[in-house]
């Protein structure tokens, strides 16, 4: 659990379960130095094992979301044995978002590029300004962004995913959304605590074993074959049903009352 | 081949080898009760195995699509054994839309719900009305939509697909469209019965092999590496060219008059 | 390496490593057929041990792009094992483009159809003027489009995919682009030269060995599992980084002054 001894990360916790972390290192765009990685591992460690969490929301302050890794200190020292653990570091946090049983919603308030528009790629919901962006940018310095590529295909059409890494370019909010990266976009920073409060409050209406068990199934589906897909959901949700909560929600339905949950 | 003592479903034939199977509960929203997935199911089994079907309209009768599984008979005696068999027996009619060897197009003139809308999606084409509306919304009652979750992020964007599941929320005919969930969206009923005979109409000018062929060569190939699928489709598509329809389908081509099938 | 003999395809290299590949069988509607397949075949042999390029660029002369097969040298002697032979051929020259270590762009100044579509779909990027038009035609004569499917299905959203392929109709450039089969659309020819133009100073600007491994990290992490896909990334990426490119690229960008390369 981080303290306010460890400014990197901020984590306010509310009385429904809704956890909000906030990449807190404006002055270096938020970079994903070691010393971020670790806050976030072991901060996503924590969330984790506790099961009072309903949703995540990562946020950031200052005005980029997230500047990807951290140059000077990815300079300091090259080597190839560093890399290898530095990337692995890295993607073992994104897989940490997908593997949370909670979903995790980027608020996404300025600019994410590199590993920063990775983390957006990498959580289950994204909302953003209008005024963000998104790059993939580190082929510009010779660095392709093969990492962010892996969260990034599986969210964008081929094409686009591709011009996006070779180009470095940016692409608005809007583009982002039309091309599935993001889910909603927000006029300003007012707007975007509502859209990103409405999914939240959608969130919280739903028992929390139903949302863990989908959201489980979800990934691990998607990387089957249909049949194998198929057998292993209706699996998940033949347990799903015989939980409480669904024997409850389907009754209050045929009730017409609302659940006891 | 049902009958009229099993009204679940209407079957109309036409002269040309176009089967409209109607879903026709409409008091129930059509919903999935273990009878109309038996029905669905044998109506399948006949149609895969009678070669003068050309194409299938799935339709439905009343204001919904399909609001699906019955939830009153699905609270009845709850058991997990029971609700593996439900869900499977349901993951099977949803394959059999997909192994069939010609084209289902869902006609869709209301709301479609959960596997309701995961029909929708198990459909190799659909066309609905601009008032049409899809959700996934199990999850409103605590029962993660994991079936529908199958077919659903195999037709739309992955961060899409997971807010439709986790908030249960309704998207329009519109979204849906430019999601990958639909084909095409009409005005109103008579654009509905003309979008889908446009369809109709053009998959009856092409040689039913050639459909049959190519149909399963896609679902198939599209679950290997891009190498094997190339492998797949090469022999595939030299076996369609041998066919008699092809040979002269390439030969008035070349003589700059119609085919004579 | 082609010569003036050989006129099927156009060769032309910029001093910047920019290579023009000009399919230039206009009269034919740049049929691919036997001898041209053979001819691209050839020339990416040649391009993939060639370090001078960049970047490849794949044109076409006269008013279509590409028609797909030459219809009447496949219809000359029909058999299984030549019909093979043959789509085994095009195959081949389709994973040879995936395969280049360079980036290939589609400039598509007309009507791509069957084959000729598959090329478009193999590219990397691709960008066509607004009066171009594309469609997977093969079912129209009989012979559906299972070697196009393999690129099509990976570019464009499934049902959009089965519905151009089972209906053999024409999508125009500005659907193409909503539907990620290509990138960008030009107003007109000159637009064409401008757009595929600054793609082609942005992929020039970026060191070659960057954009090669990312490129061949791209299409192999496409077709596994996220974990296996990042632990590939992750070497990858650290691999990269190693390069003399990359080291001076960051080390530059903390110095805040452009790369020596």
């Amino acid at each position: 659990m981080l303290t306010e001894q460890d400014p990197l990360l901020l984590r306010q916790d509310d009385s429904r379960g809704v956890v909000t972390i906030t990449l807190n290192r404006p002055q270096a765009f938020n970079a994903l130095s070691e010393a971020m990685l670790a806050a976030l591992k072991s901060e996503f460690d924590a969330l984790a094992r506790d099961a009072s969490v309903r949703v995540v929301v990562l946020a950031a302050s200052g005005k980029a979301f997230c500047a990807g890794h951290d140059l000077k200190e990815m300079r300091a020292e090259p080597s190839l044995d560093y890399y290898r653990g530095l990337f692995a570091r890295c993607a073992k946090v994104m897989m940490q978002i997908q593997q949370l049983p909670v979903p995790v919603i980027a608020k996404v308030q300025g600019v994410a590029t590199a590993a920063g528009c990775q983390l957006v790629a990498a959580c289950d919901l994204a909302v953003a300004v209008r005024a963000a962006r998104f790059a993939v940018s580190g082929v510009n310095l010779g660095l392709f962004c093969s990492g962010p590529a892996v969260h990034l295909s599986r969210n964008v059409p081929r094409k686009q995913a591709f011009e996006m890494l070779v180009t470095g370019e940016f692409i608005s909010a809007d583009e982002a959304r039309a091309r599935g990266l993001i889910n909603r976009v927000a006029e300003d920073a007012g707007a975007l605590d509502a859209e990103v409060g409405s999914l939240v409050a959608s969130i919280l209406a739903k028992p929390r074993t139903a949302v863990a068990m989908g959201k489980e199934l979800f990934y691990r589906q998607i990387e089957a074959g249909v049949e194998a897909a198929y057998i292993d959901a209706g699996h998940t949700m033949a347990c799903n049903m015989m939980d409480e909560a669904a024997l409850e929600g389907v009754q209050a339905f045929n009730e017409k009352r609302p659940p006891r949950w």
